[in-house]
């Protein structure tokens, strides 16, 4: 059986999920052994440590390098070989043809395949994701998993709609002449993904397989703190490859370093006609610049906001917002930011909370979720780099520090560095992103006034989430107009169990393309779209 | 009955028809009477005739100005009331929230009635593109209004499909939460359109409609020379909006002279994030560096050339090319140009024919339907402009001239200006379009050495079309794989009534974006779908 047809009915299932948008997931999200086995889980971690201190198992013509470096200070020494950039565009432009000419089905198959293998080793990835990103370990399982594998198998979904959406050939008739068409999906040329150092495979996967299946050869280039992930994708796709008799430089992965850094020749290359990109916006919009031969898709940074206007569950609102901020130490895309609170405070189920009612009971909140080290750091995992904790230290000068950061001690890690999210009052400043666990509570005139705040940070900064809070039908209309002439993805009242900071695949859109924070969504219909061309061949045929 | 009620069916025909790709047109094509009514072309030419002289029925805060020079000399002298850049901003801007907040239903209906009444008025159409392009009348009314009105519904069908792949609404329920989310068409801002002199409807209607129904008001900036077609285009479009209770403002009339432009100030507008461009090389590659801010679709130039290797049916192979070369002298950005013919001649069916003979045959096929002035310009039409003049003279020394390029009088216009297709056969040079009649003869050491020089001018030049005479399939096959690899659609032994220099609404593709002769193609997926954005909200439901 061919790998399509082994998986065509998750599939299909995929491409309604997108279509009907309600709940639906191919993935469990739960590490638990009843769902796994008894064994995943051990042996996933088995298998991640074999990995530890040895030559990763891919090609490459350079020196071996390890690059990594654990937020948690778990010693990964991992060696990876490295290809100058000139050979992997080679590689990549030699192994096209064959990849464009197998067709759209075989490709889909290979990719459904890739993700099938991938879900195989979910343990040995979350250990790799955890040890790279600094995420907890359920989070590094969940996002770094099931959450990811759902993103990739929902790109998968939109690009065999995208190519399949006309016949592949059709006989047409006009007057007696008849002529077969046929139309081909050819591929761009060679794509790049390159990675970030927090969600290598949450945020690679999307634009890796939409890239893929639709027919152009990939070059993976993880951030060099987080190759492992990547690294183990990779190897899986390269092993399908090989097994469906297609050349596996298909896929390849470029490994460097942060001294010497080798994006942006690979980005500069003209072979090279899709770049997707997560991380600073300083380099997203050096790319989108500069890499003018290819289509870009970046996301970048953004300012995300919170309205509060009033509630009938403070405690849940406050509970819920701490959840978000505390969630990986606030070093998500989708982290809120900027908590926009009118300075006289909000109605709630209680009666009025003032401005400093409000942001003591966010601050509360925190407290109570971080106060057990052992339970708090399976929330905010470990910080990702030095610049997170410059950042922390800048914001305490902003203003008034309502609530500090502090640094925990990791009852697994030793070396991990850990810090607990912190709020600041501010009256400026708040205007661009702080990426980390830094909140800012801004007393505003009113809610009016939050809007009009939220309109011109958002309109001007981007922001990939935004939030609101109220009881009033009226004003969540009114935030969820200014949502739309900003461009950015609205949650409303979440008091329980979702949060901001969090996307469902099939269901909710990840970034919008349409402020600054992102040029592109994960995942729609624009966002595989074009990544390969219809080219058609019309050739006369015999009367029917 | 709404408007989307009313065209409902029609919608749901087109969205068939996209996806079959057989032969299908929503528009007859005949300008006979038998199928618009005896009165319809007296009716039509009275219409425009009304036009001519007066102050166009648009309005606009500056000068009236009367920018049209008829190819035929028709004297034209339609006053437009100009508006300054920032203003015609300012209005569609202005526009904008209740035409997005209209929802794309709504649009689609007023796209799909904007289309019949463009119908309607079709024969007055025609008599406007024929004045203003130098078109054939029967060109004129075909290209202009039917396929023309095609191409539109295609891109409307387009459009609605990718607007409404997801539900509008969804209720998305996990672990007893319960949210209804809200997936909003948000439009990306203003878009404009750059008309191009020789095809203002066919070619401007395809992006105009598609950028109006995803929900971005509309500035359309026609050639100066060729304003009418879009006027009335633009005036339609406003009485449906009115009727519908929509602003008018959401469609808008730019009108400029060669002598003071506007294009390229409404271009870098930083609310203009939609533009669509047919003309020149140079000025789209300009639009592309330089308007970053918007999503810029180009249709340039490129080399369009044709393969001959061998043929069953050389009598209809001359006479087909021969009409390609001469139809509207060579002014389509789909005529063939360079004609890639063996030194050592070629197969036909009654035996081999040598480059001379072969080139022979296409000239003594362009003579027979030229040599009757009365009937030939039906054919050529009149010539568009100056440069075409000068092209066809710097053409003379460019090799040695096979069949020369010949004035002839027009029975009708005494003013036009009319050419003939002439050949030249050439060692080098053509390498680069030469816009207008002039087809270029190369005799090539064989088949591979002409598929060598085809992959390597449309690869670096680009291409529209291409087209391919073989009798082997094995040729055929290995064409059609050179056509995927430089990205241009390709036709094959087209020897009856199927031309090369036109595409079937619908069922062809119209350039592929995949070379460098346009960045996109009429229609198709990718043309759409970055036109708008999806901007979710998820708010609390009731459990179910």
């Amino acid at each position: 059986m061919s790998f399509f047809a082994t998986h065509e009915e998750l599939l299909d299932r995929a491409q309604r999920a997108i279509a009907e948008r309600v709940y639906w997931s191919a993935y469990p999200e739960s590490p638990s052994p009843k769902v796994w086995g008894e064994a995943a889980a051990p042996d996933g971690k088995a298998a991640f440590e074999a990995l530890l201190g040895q030559d990763f198992p891919l090609p490459g013509s350079g020196a071996r390098i390890a690059p990594e470096k654990s937020p948690f200070g778990i010693d990964l020494d991992v060696r990876y070989a490295t290809t100058p950039a000139a050979e992997l565009i080679a590689n990549a432009s030699a192994a096209l043809p064959a990849w464009r000419d197998a067709g759209a089905q075989t490709r889909t198959g290979v990719g459904l395949e890739i993700l099938d293998r991938l879900k195989g080793r979910v343990f040995e990835l979350a250990n790799a994701v955890h040890a790279t990103t600094g995420q907890p370990f359920v989070m590094a399982f969940q996002a770094g998993g099931p959450h990811a594998l759902d993103r990739a198998l929902e790109a998968i979904a939109y690009a065999y709609v995208e190519m399949t959406r006309q016949a592949p050939t059709a006989t047409w008739e006009k007057r007696g002449e008849v002529f077969t068409k046929t139309f081909h999906v050819v591929p761009r040329g060679v794509a790049l993904v390159i990675g970030c150092n927090t969600f290598p495979t949450w945020n690679s996967w999307p634009g890796f397989f939409a890239s893929l299946v639709t027919g152009n050869p990939v070059v993976v280039k993880p951030h060099p703190r987080a190759v492992l992930p990547l690294a183990i994708t990779v190897q899986i796709a390269r092993e399908v490859l090989a097994e469906a008799g297609l050349p596996e430089d298909v896929v390849q992965l470029a490994v460097d370093t942060r001294e010497a850094p080798i994006a942006s020749e690979l980005a500069l290359d003209p072979a090279v006609k899709i770049i997707d990109f997560t991380g600073s916006t300083a380099y997203g919009e050096w790319l989108e610049a500069n890499a003018r031969q290819a289509q870009v898709y970046t996301e970048k940074a953004g300012v995300n906001t919170v309205i509060v206007d009033s509630t009938d569950d403070f405690a849940g609102m406050c509970r819920n917002l701490a959840f978000s901020l505390t969630l990986y130490s606030g070093q998500m895309c989708t982290t809120p930011q900027n908590l926009l609170i009118p300075a006289g405070g909000v109605p709630t189920e209680t009666g009025p909370k003032s401005f400093d009612e409000v942001v003591a009971g966010i601050k509360g909140a925190v407290e109570a979720i971080t106060a057990d080290p052992a339970k708090a750091v399976e929330l905010t995992g470990a910080v990702v780099n030095e610049a997170v904790l410059d950042r922390i230290d800048a914001a305490r000068a902003l203003g008034d520090v309502v609530l500090d950061s502090r640094p925990l001690d990791h009852p697994a890690y030793a070396e991990a560095t850990v810090r607990t999210p912190m709020i600041v009052s501010v009256k400026d400043g708040y205007d661009t992103e702080c990426f980390g666990p830094v909140a800012f509570a801004i007393a505003t005139a009113s809610t009016e006034d939050s809007l009009t705040i939220f309109r011109k940070t958002v309109g001007a900064k981007g922001a990939i989430t935004a939030a609101v809070y109220s009881t009033s039908e009226a004003v969540l209309d009114e935030v969820e107009l200014a949502a739309q002439e900003v461009g950015v993805h609205l949650s409303e009242n979440l008091t329980g169990g979702v949060f901001v900071n969090q996307s469902a695949a099939f269901s909710d859109f990840h970034a919008s393309g349409a402020n600054a924070a992102a040029n592109a969504s994960l995942t729609d219909g624009a966002y595989v779209a074009g990544r390969f061309r219809i080219v058609q061949s019309r050739r006369p045929a015999p009367a029917a």
